[in-house]
Order: structure tokens, then C-alpha cells, then sequence
């Protein structure tokens, strides 16, 4: 096509010359604004399909705090997945025809380092067109004078209408619910819970396999999830594992990927393994990630474990490429920033739902909250 | 009630074992948003039928900064608290049926560690409609490249509507005034002033003393105020005390209420005794808080005073709890992060207006800011 | 005129004697509105007259980033002046009664300190009716746990419309564009290029003279511009030279004024000179800046060299006052926090055309950022 007036000056051919980094200049400044990840964009709908609206579930959450995967059934989740899913299969219709949020304020609470999680509860919050408060700092706050986290949360009150916590002291969150009459979401708490990362990835999953949304699922469609990480020590990992024991009759097997480095006995808190058992989830452990791969329609991976303001790593012993033995229509997920353990030669093939998890986090996180500040009549096909 | 399917997955007895932090865990995760504290819900709807509406004194607002809580008189005072108490009284009214602040910005600068008055202007601003940029780090802005203060407030001028700065020098915001063509308010500079405290402190006192709002005020209705703190050296304490010359008819007494560690001398600054009681505050001292408890209507107390960039407390010889000896109907304000010397038995006790001030704040800071950019006639009863 | 009820209490005369700084505290707290600078205000007008509308080329930017200064040619640069211009002639039109960027999203990233910028982002994002989410420090985010930038700007495209990145480091613009989806904004990579700098520069210039505008300028309209500064360090020289070769019809003359301690063959990268010599930049240099301050049509000044995360002050050698033998109708610029060069004697000069560049950028802004994120049809006067 003729490049008409406007972009490309006349000189530009030498211009690329002068400039400091010349090969990463000669790229192109054009870009495509079409996903390449197919998925996420036609299977919201496909879920949408599968599940039936029943807001009365929803209108549960007007008075709830989130603050553990285990305060929801699978009832709840499926019709915040449905809202999910109806806000991504038509993303624009809430942004700018309808906001749900407006005039509502939320107070985004991040002490401790986040892009993707302060940055989707911001952009969800946005969407619905409602405004938001940020603290990215304790020190920029009057706990630096010594002011108590009930007394925050107090103050908290006259100041928005949600309350989003992201906090390396487990107890936080805990001391925050004690003075707040409005509600507030626990988006990370030390080691203990990071619920809404569940319900994301548990978004991702019946996504990419919509028939496992259904009440009762054929034996034969049930699944196999491995999962590298450690249930101890990781909240999304706990978060998930919880999350799944609200849905025993979608899952075949559940593999605890681990090197050698950790026991089994330091997998588990004492006694989680058993509980989530007892809930139904049949539960394994294996130190040979490539000797599972064939096996597993879900590859759950991170290697990020926090420690307190810090983070270890662990499990990098394991790395997934493109070229690793996938079973056929094996999706992996990956909740956090991504290291080594996650090859990029995977972002191009099918088995990449990670990216389509990222974003469907922001959709998760729009239903979640829009039910929260009680909103959400406004956005139920049946009122 | 039966709790319907939606909340408590048919584990969450077993689950909740398994959480790192069981005992908290095992609180509710259900609120209730009905506010405990009864002051400040009933109490505006009082004040606002005690004072007439006098749109012109707000009029005076469009071209001034606000530095100093002497630049107002009674009458100022009174339309500024009416126009809270008609925010506080309907709160949803302009911020989902009319917008008074939309299309503003207000620039929100911060360079002092703050929650309750950086999140508190923000949300006032963002409840009447308006966008808010904020900064709360020097070191991230151009000051770290030695511009000055005074080409900083130039460049604001483009870029907002409104200024609102917490700055640890004294200079800082008269220093900005002078290349400003938006309003700045001053959110406490140093230990000078803090004037929108003290019009919050002032809005607490006539919530729960309405009849203090009129224009005489009969001798026995006068009050006496117990202040714990400095004027010297808390910019809180100063600015009330310069507020309340505008109101010498409601008071019967001031005490001052200060340890041993602090000299009568040390209390004041030269002159500022003396030009206080010239305006008509009687005003004493006393090193006995109890004593002086059974006496006081009202007890303002706080310890935190600023020191540059950190803060000293002082004061904690007092502690007041809630089997003191207070009058019937005294109540009790705190400015700022509370520490020992407030007790949270207090909290559930009538005497507790600290919260009630507060959430106030944000009201009052609503109806200066709607006056400071000039929409006050949006907001008005008779236009 | 006499001072009604409201303001200035009774007791003010005394009480402005307590204030801890008194002399300040003498200053009024009135302040003017209007504009002192008459530049910016009269002529975006007469700018606008000069250009004819062409919406097509303002299309073409609906898939670009912006990246460097090469890749427009005059015929954009015309358009987007002319796109600016009209929003500062009318700068309420497009807030109060259009929003042109409602239910939009900006990302605004900046690594490294900034005032202006950041603010003029986020002013011009906020102006047009869209939302903001602000990223000040690398530490508060995932890049902190070693998430790559490619993977940042995958999660970006999750969470807002555009971005805008200031970094210290020249390819993390070039890396991020890799993954995005939504265009990016060079806002300062390291020393490579500011191209919406050099933009607003050549507003500000443009609006001095809108005869510039022309298609075909007579020579002996033809401006000596004189730049105090380094191409082969400093982004924003090294933008406006490249932003004027799309304009060598209106250039006399550039001269590059320097100081002993920088050599010619210091001053430009390799080849550099030549190259804007080949596009039609007749390019000469002076250690001498008063002896060419009589023949400069505009004169750019800057002293700020970034160095990484710091930064360097070169040419402080160079000092502009009041008192310089300027051409009559000269105009001064300077992009940056001002330092010891730029006198601030000269404010009050007519000479002062930095305070209207500086206000011009954030109309110049809004002007480009309606165009990324397709919204300029809205903006349009011919649809």
C-alpha cells in the first residue's frame, strides 16, 4: 500500500542513522491492534453459554468481605465467572454505554510491589467507570506515624466504597475488617490467600473447556491438573487448591509438582493435604514434571514464593518450553511474573493461556467488585 | 436465616483448618454498612436548619487561597460548615445526580506522609465529579532536578484546577502562591497551619452543638474546651485556636492542658497568648487532665507533633479512657493518627466524635473545594 | 472597594502577628486568575486560521507508536499543531461539553523523576474525559520480582488504551513495543529522543510566528534559531533538530551554542551533523552566546543532561537575563526544569515564551493522544 503524507518524513531513511540505537529504531512504529491470542475472545462467550444467570446468588455479595477461596460454592463462582464472561464477550458495552461504578470510589491498597494485580483491580475499577484512590507506599501514609490498621480501616469508611489490600503480614487484612462497613478484597495476604488470582485462573480454565461448567460432567471429560508450586508456602497455590474443592467433580487427578529441594512434609500445612481430600480432590505428588506433561490438560507454574517483603524462588529446577511433550489442548497457567521456569517459545503456541488469564483477570475482578458496592442489578440480563 | 446456596462451600467447616491464620480466619466475613456511630448522620441535618443560606460570602471564595484560618470571619465559617452539613446530609445527591466538580483537576501534592488528608481530599474532590492527579514523593518529581517551588506552581497552572499541598517547610505554599493562578490550599505547612482541620474540628463541635451556630449565643450555653497540645508547635492546635476567634461568643473557657515537660513559656509563641485573648478567648493552662475532664465540653486532644520530615510525640503523660470523668455530653476530638493517648474503649462510648470529625472532613473539604473553583452556584439552594 | 462579611476576621490584624512566618503570611491570599502571558492565549487563534484541516492524516496515528521524532513529516506536524491549537483556543469546549476520551484508559509509566511530563499526561489525558493509572516507581512493581519489560507490556494491553513511558534506559520503549497492542509513548528514553517535547517546542515556535505555518514560507521570513545544548546528549535537542528537518523552508539558520568544555566533534554523534545538513539544516556553532543573541529569532536553552538514573548540568557557562541584547520579538525557550541559565528576571519579558510552550504541550498532547487511541473523528471540524 502507498504510504501517504504524514508518517515517514522525507529524510527518515537517513534519520534512522542518527539515532542513538539504530537497530531497535529500524523497527516499525506501526502496530496491530488484533489479539494473536485467539483464546479468551471466543470462549468467554461459548462459557456464557453454559451457565444460566441467577442473580440472587450475586446479591449474596453485597455484604461480604473476600478475603479466602473458602467462603464461596460452586454456585457463587459460576455466576461470577457467567458475569466474567459477559463483561469480556462485550467489553465495550459497560465502558461506555453503561457505568455501573459511577460515582463510586475505590481504594486501591498496595503495600507491597504489584504491577499486574493493582494495576487490573485499577483498570477493572476504571472500566465501570467508577474513580480510585492509590497507596502504593506505607511510608507515604500515617502508619508511618503510627497509626493502627483498625484505625486506617476506619478512616478508610469515609473515604471510598472498597477497600482492595495487598499486604505481607497475613493478619492485615484480618485487622482491617474489624472497623470497615465498607467492603474490602483481599489481594494477596503475606502467605496465607490471594482468592481473586483463584478465581482467575479457575476463569481461565473453564474458558479454554466450557463444558466442565456444566452441574454434573462426564467422567471421561474430567481433568488432570499439575501444579508446580508449594501449597505451604504459596497463597495463589492455596487459593487454588481451595477454589478446586469447590468443583470435586470436574477434576481426575491433582499433581503436586516439586524438586527435591522440598519434602513432601513441607508441601503441606499439616493437615491440608488430608483436608482436601477429604473435599474430594484426589490428590498425587511427583518430582518428574516431563514424565506428568502427557498426562495434564491443566500446567499450573510459578516459582515465586513470598518472603515477607522479599521473594524466593523455587522450582526454577523446572522449565516448560514449546518443545516439551503437551498433551494435545493442554493449557498452562502461570499467575505471577514469569521467570525461567516459563519459556517465551510457549507465548506462540496453543498451549499459551497464561496471557488469556492475565486478562481475564481484569473481567473477573469487574464482576467481583461490581456486585460488591451492590451494583450488580445494574448489570444482570433478568432484573 | 438459612443461608442460601452461594457463600460457605460444603467444606468451609474442614477448610478453614487449614488456613495459616485459623483464628482470624474464622471471623465472619459478612459487614454491616450501617454506620455504629450515630453523630454525624442525624446531627448535619441540625446544623443546616440553624444557619441561613448566604451564597454571596461563598462568592468571596473564587479568587483566594486557603494558607491561614485567619483569613475567614464567623459568617464565612458558618456558609462553609452549612454547605458541608447540605453534602453530609444527602451525600449521594451531587455525586450521582450532578457533578459540580466535573471536568476539574485538582493536583494533590503531598510531599509529608499523610493518609487521612491526601485520601481525604482526593475523595472529596472525586465524590463532586472530578479528576485528581496526585503526588506523594518530592524525589519523583522535577524538584529532584533543583526547579524550583515557584516555577513548580507555574507549571501547575497548566495542569490543574486546584492545589492542595502538604509540605514540611513553612515557606513552601507562600512561596507557590506567588506564580499561582488556581487556588492552593494549604494541607499544613510545618508547623504553621493546618486551616481545613481546624474548619473539620470546628464542623464537629457545631454537629454536636448546633444551637452554637446562631448568631447569639446565651451565656449559659457557652462551652469550655479542654485543649491537650501545643500551640506553639502543632499546626492543628494553632489553627483551631485562630478559628475559635471567630467565635469568641461560644466560649466560656479555653484551658490548655500540658505536662511538665513543657513550660507555660514553652506553650505559646511570643505574643500568641496574649493576641488570642485580644480577640476575646479567656484562656488557661493546667498540667491536671482529669481534673479538668468533669468541666469540659469539649476535649481536643493529640500528640503528634511535627518535627521536619519525622514527628515527636508529646503529650502521652495523658491517656484518656473511657471510665474517666467526663461531663455528660462532652465529646472528644482527635486531629490526627491516634496513639496511646486515646484509648479505643472510648470508641463505643457517646463521648466518641474523633470518628465523627473525621468522616466530617471530608464533607467540609467538599464545600471549600466546590467554592475555590468557582461552581458554588451548582450548588446552591437559591441562585 | 469595601470588603464584605467572610472574609478577614475581625481580629485578623493582630492574628496575622501570631503566624510562625509572618512576613509571608502578610501576602494577600487573593490571586488573579488571567493569564499574565498573553502568549498562548491570542495566538493558537491565528495558528489555526494558518492550517487547513486534513482529518485523514490524523487517522494514520490510529496504529503508531511514538517513538521518534523522524516519523512524522510537516504535513502531520501541521495537523497536530493545528488539532492543538484547537483545543487551546477552546479549552472548555472538549471537557465540559465532550469527552473524547471517555471509558478510555492511559498507563502512565515513568521510571524516572519527572514534574512536567508526568503531569502534562496525565492533565491532557484527564482534560479529554478519560482515566489514568500512574506508575512512579519501578520498585512498587512486578519489575521488582524480574518480570521483563515484555511481559510488563503484555499485561498493559490488558489493562488500559495507550501508555506513555518515561525511562532512563533507551530500548525499554523498543522492547515494550514488541508486545503492545495499544500504541506507547516515548516520554524520555535515556538520551535518545522526547519526540512530544520537540512537538511542543515547535508549537510554542509556531504560535510566535504563524506564518511558519505556511506551505511555502519567504525567505526573508525564514527564522536563526539558537540552541544552547548537546544533540549527542541531550533527547529533547536531539528531537527538535530532527522535528525541524520536516520544516528546512522556515530555517535561516541553526546555531549550536556550547562551552569550552564540550568539543564540536563532542556535540554531535557520529555522522549526525551531516545528516540534518543533508535534509536542508543549514547547522553552524558558537562558543559566543551573547554575540549571536542579536540575529536569534528563538533561542533554546537547557542545561539538564540525563545521566542514568542522575543528572548532569552542562552550559551553566551560558546565563539569559533581562538585561541581553535579544533581537526585538526573540523568543526563549527551554523544555526543562530551569536552572541558573535562564534568569528569572526574564519572565516578565516579552522574551518569555517558555511559560506558553510549556502550557501549549499539554494541548499538544491531548492533541496527540486523541489520535492514538482513534478518537479523532470526535474532534474533527469535517467529519
Amino acid at each position: 500500500m502507498h504510504q501517504p503524507d504524514g508518517l515517514v518524513a522525507p529524510c527518515s531513511d537517513i534519520l534512522t542513522l542518527l539515532q542513538a540505537n539504530s537497530e531497535s529504531s529500524q523497527a516499525t512504529m506501526r502496530f496491530d491492534r488484533r489479539s494473536p491470542d485467539v483464546y479468551g475472545l471466543a470462549h468467554p462467550k461459548a462459557l456464557l453459554k453454559e451457565i444460566a444467570e441467577n442473580g440472587e446468588v450475586l446479591q449474596l455479595l453485597g455484604n461480604q468481605h473476600i478475603v479466602s477461596s473458602s467462603q464461596f460454592d460452586g454456585a457463587m463462582f459460576r455466576q461470577l465467572l457467567r458475569l466474567a464472561a459477559k463483561f469480556e464477550s462485550n467489553p465495550e458495552r459497560y465502558t461506555r454505554f453503561n457505568s455501573p461504578l459511577s460515582g463510586k470510589i475505590l481504594i486501591n491498597a498496595f503495600y507491597e510491589p504489584s504491577t499486574r494485580t493493582r494495576l487490573s483491580f485499577d483498570s477493572a475499577w476504571h472500566r465501570l467507570g467508577g474513580d480510585t484512590i492509590t497507596i502504593t507506599d506505607r511510608s507515604s501514609t500515617g502508619i508511618a506515624k503510627g497509626e493502627s490498621l483498625e484505625d486506617v480501616a476506619e478512616m478508610f469508611n469515609n473515604y471510598g466504597d472498597c477497600v482492595v489490600l495487598r499486604d505481607n503480614h497475613a493478619d492485615s487484612v484480618h485487622r482491617m475488617m474489624g472497623s470497615l462497613r465498607i467492603p474490602i478484597v483481599n489481594a494477596g495476604n503475606g502467605t496465607e490467600e490471594h482468592p481473586t488470582q483463584a478465581m482467575a485462573d479457575l476463569y481461565a480454565i473453564l474458558k479454554a473447556r466450557p463444558e466442565l461448567a456444566r452441574e454434573d460432567v462426564a467422567a471421561d471429560n474430567r481433568i488432570q491438573i499439575g501444579i508446580v508450586g508449594i501449597p505451604r508456602r504459596m497463597r495463589t497455590v492455596r487459593s487454588l487448591l481451595k477454589t478446586l474443592t469447590a468443583f470435586p467433580g470436574i477434576i481426575d487427578q491433582i499433581t503436586l509438582i516439586h524438586d527435591h529441594s522440598v519434602s513432601v512434609t513441607d508441601l503441606f500445612d499439616p493437615g491440608q493435604r488430608e483436608e482436601l481430600e477429604a473435599c474430594g480432590l484426589p490428590i498425587g505428588t511427583s518430582h518428574n514434571l516431563k514424565e506428568q506433561l502427557p498426562h495434564l490438560d491443566v500446567i499450573y507454574i510459578n516459582a515465586i514464593v513470598p518472603m515477607g517483603q522479599n521473594y524466593e524462588t523455587l522450582g526454577r529446577a523446572f522449565h516448560l518450553t514449546a518443545s516439551d511433550p503437551f498433551k494435545e489442548g493442554a493449557i498452562v497457567l502461570h499467575p505471577l511474573a514469569r521467570g525461567e521456569e516459563l519459556d517465551v517459545s510457549l507465548d506462540t503456541t496453543p498451549h499459551n493461556w497464561y496471557f488469556a488469564q492475565a486478562r481475564g483477570a481484569v473481567f473477573l475482578r469487574m464482576a467481583l467488585l461490581t456486585c460488591l458496592v451492590e451494583r450488580a442489578e445494574r448489570v444482570m440480563d433478568v432484573i
